[in-house]
């Protein structure tokens, strides 16, 4: 990704894009300058190059002498959130001990603070992966990346063309699909040990329909309010959180579990 | 509250602050006007006014013959939260059931999003008040109504000039505080239940040091990662709803407790 003009150069540094480095002008190179000030005093790179190397780099024609270099985050793909989980299989205590996939599936978050934070959350609680419809939802941007607070650099993210055939390929990878939505079994009371996925849906609109009855069940978080209405981020980290109690400790032992639309 | 300025008015309606009425010099009572647009629009309503009345009503001295009034929120005291969560005890199942009160302490919490996400969260759990110091703190303003989504009017907030002294008075009425940090017992082997107060802490800065020694105990999220940083409004919501659980099940039980600080 490139960052074009004085003041959003100037923006990107304040708010702590990860820059690779800075493209000036070197007609500039003299000046007593904003941009080049506060890239000192922030350590980044710059170069100096000819007005016509900037002319045929700029993507929007009006870069008024200062390009920056961002950062471009590299997508993982489904193969090597699996593989990264299996990376975590090992000893405990002299014993094998398979460490079970846990991943989250978002269903059109648009709310790049509430992307970042969920980043943040998953990350910390260590979700092996994410995976991003590359349709109707907020794509890891330069916001998600500032709001994830660092975290984004240690989390793999999957995006895909359609979340249901994603969802196929971890059931038969042998993970329990849970969607997060009112009207499910009682979070509390379900039992979410074992290889998972959790799939959360946006603010407004929660998860589709289609994609609901696709999982193999749903899960609620108990709600005791008139209002009831749960951030997105904060409902996600509910979850995550219950699933690592839960594997950590005691599960609900009462339930049992069906599978439902298996396909394989 | 009131809001003045022509640009000022209008960003207040577009962004659905709670307007009471909007004073409108009556000499823009004929024009064909943004404001009058806007808020007709909008039903609200509009007192036309002489300009001398605005002048004398104004605090900026800037109206340009517009102020908005705005419903001021209407902080509880300590002994309101109290009343409201007593008033939960009740008949359960044939018998008397008594509700233990809960209370959610702020220490420093500065962004009015993380402040409207956290009502929110207590509003859905049923948490009977939050405790906000009246100093060095985001304080209920407009952000805070609207990022709260409603779950404000149903919420009890007492501002109080001393956070210490207000969990004195806590522990008092026989509430365990716990304060909510890196570096204390882990979160879910702690049994919560009973009376409680919990202590959220800015995502900077934590809780401060002399106030986390006040409390009866450090709880921590189990962290898993290597950024290891929550929203604040994440992990309030995840002890949050720790205690919603142990309230409705089981809490670890091979914890005893012991008082710090007890001052009676």
């Amino acid at each position: 990704m490139q960052i074009e003009g004085k003041n959003q150069v100037i923006e990107a540094i304040k708010n702590d894009v990860t820059i690779n480095k800075i493209l000036i002008d070197k007609n500039f190179a003299t000046r007593r300058d904003d941009v080049i000030n506060l890239a000192k005093k922030n350590k980044l790179k710059i170069e100096f190059l000819p007005k016509k190397v900037l002319d045929e780099k700029s993507l929007t024609g009006h870069h008024q002498g200062y390009i920056a270099e961002t950062v471009e985050f590299e997508y993982s793909s489904i193969d090597e959130i699996f593989e990264y989980a299996n990376s975590k299989n090992g000893e405990k205590d002299g014993k094998f001990a398979k460490h079970d996939p846990f991943v989250v599936l978002l269903d059109g978050i648009e709310d790049p603070h509430n992307l970042g934070a969920i980043i943040r959350t998953c990350e910390c609680a260590g979700v092996d992966g994410i995976v991003l419809p590359k349709m109707r939802a907020c794509q890891v941007n330069e916001t998600v990346v500032r709001t994830s607070a660092g975290a984004i650099s240690h989390m793999k993210i999957a995006r895909v063309a359609n979340l249901k055939t994603a969802i196929d390929e971890l059931k038969e990878r042998g993970l329990w699909i849970y969607a997060c939505e009112l009207g499910g079994a009682d979070l509390f009371g379900q039992n979410l040990t074992g290889p998972i996925g959790i799939v959360i849906g946006s603010e407004g609109n929660g998860i589709k329909q289609s994609l609901r009855t696709y999982c193999d069940g749903v899960v609620t978080l108990p709600q005791l309010g008139s209002v009831n209405s749960l951030n997105a981020s904060v409902s996600a980290g509910i979850v995550i959180y219950e699933i690592l109690r839960q594997r950590a400790g005691e599960a609900p032992k009462f339930l049992t579990r069906t599978r439902t639309n298996l396909s394989f």
